[in-house]
């Protein structure tokens, strides 16, 4: 695969760093999710949360293909962010599959915001690549559904469910956070380098404004409270 | 969808509960498979693991459409074989990703050879759904590879994964008996019924004898003595 854009060997670490962590955060999906599936009160639910799952494998798969084709050797790219998503997955347990279909919810959409947001700093074609890849788990009237069904049997349920939405939300900035300032190269996609435009801080600050913004309206979706 | 054959009511009640059986057990297996993943000694382990998980997903996922179709509850017609796969799994639970790898193949394997067999007892619609279905998950290369590898690095193991592949075959049989035994409709597709030609006692030991060889093969196939 020849992308001329890649020639340029800052931002090429910057993309595959990218890649690498966008794969490490999908396959870290699909573990989780299969997990919570075990939790689901009936088969229907299983399968529903299994949907969800499988949908991120196949962005994994994707996105290690691509890596493969660009001449790396896609697990050493995502090993350095495992410890990430291991990380994030310990402090964002759910105790109940409510709690795991919220955090799926969340998540999905968040990672579309971000990887819509980050692909305008993106060379057409590891752009193409990865709005590709962002395409929703297809589950989220499920999800939207069940959690609204679940605050109508027991409005208490909404209360922790909000509360949880805000852990998760804190949880995936401060590991956000700890990428970026680790991660000279993949920062660099954001704020620019040398040649490359960017944005600058008052634009990451308004970035992370949509972000937020974002996140409160897929939280309304399911009825809670951001 | 219409399909004449199933306007026998004895076929169509066998069909559907074959047709429960083998997304029950599709699902089944794609959750122990995800559960094993997590046990995978590295990324790119997991990640085949995921693969071979992920296969059986899409397969449970044509069943289920396909009960959708014929106006059935998918949920509600898998059900009934919860159990039977709960036990199974319960009874053959893997202690470490390679006896996780092996359970992947041996199953995998086995269960093409019964959608194989039974496929000539079905309707042509039904028999391409059933064929369609079991196609191989492909990651059978990386688990001969992984297998044989431990093997080669360690010759115990060669034996220890040799009783477990007896054991799960075992197991195997003693459920698929119980469902035979407890299920007259389903079984009726194997032994014919008024109308419908099938096999008889001495046709249904000539199964059993390839299914064996079949998994003898497949054992060999992993280094493994069966």
């Amino acid at each position: 695969m020849s992308n001329p854009a890649l020639e340029d060997p800052t931002y090429r670490t910057g993309v595959i760093e990218l890649l690498g962590l966008l794969a490490a955060g999908e396959i870290g999906a699909w573990m989780r999710l299969a997990e919570d599936a075990a939790m689901a009160p009936d088969l229907r639910t299983t399968t529903e949360i299994g949907a969800m799952a499988t949908s991120e494998f196949g962005h994994f798969a994707q996105l290690r293909d691509h890596l493969v084709a660009l001449g790396e050797d896609p697990y050493a790219r995502m090993e350095p962010f495992r410890s990430t998503f291991d990380a994030f997955h310990v402090k964002t347990r759910p105790s109940d599959w409510l709690e795991g279909l919220v955090k799926a919810f969340v998540f999905d959409g968040l990672a579309a915001d971000f990887y819509r947001e980050i692909a305008a700093f993106l060379d057409a074609e590891t752009r193409e690549l990865v709005l590709d890849t962002m395409s929703g788990t297809g589950s989220s009237e499920f999800v939207v559904d069940a959690v609204r069904g679940a605050i109508e049997a027991d409005p208490r349920v909404g209360g922790r469910l909000a509360l949880w939405g805000r852990r998760l939300m804190g949880e995936a900035l401060s590991q956000a956070q700890m990428v970026v300032a680790e991660r000279d190269d993949l920062s660099a996609l954001l704020v620019g380098g040398v040649d490359s435009p960017g944005m600058d801080l008052a634009a990451i600050g308004r970035m992370f404004t949509r972000l937020t913004e974002a996140h409160a309206e897929r939280m309304a979706k399911l009825g809670l409270a951001s």
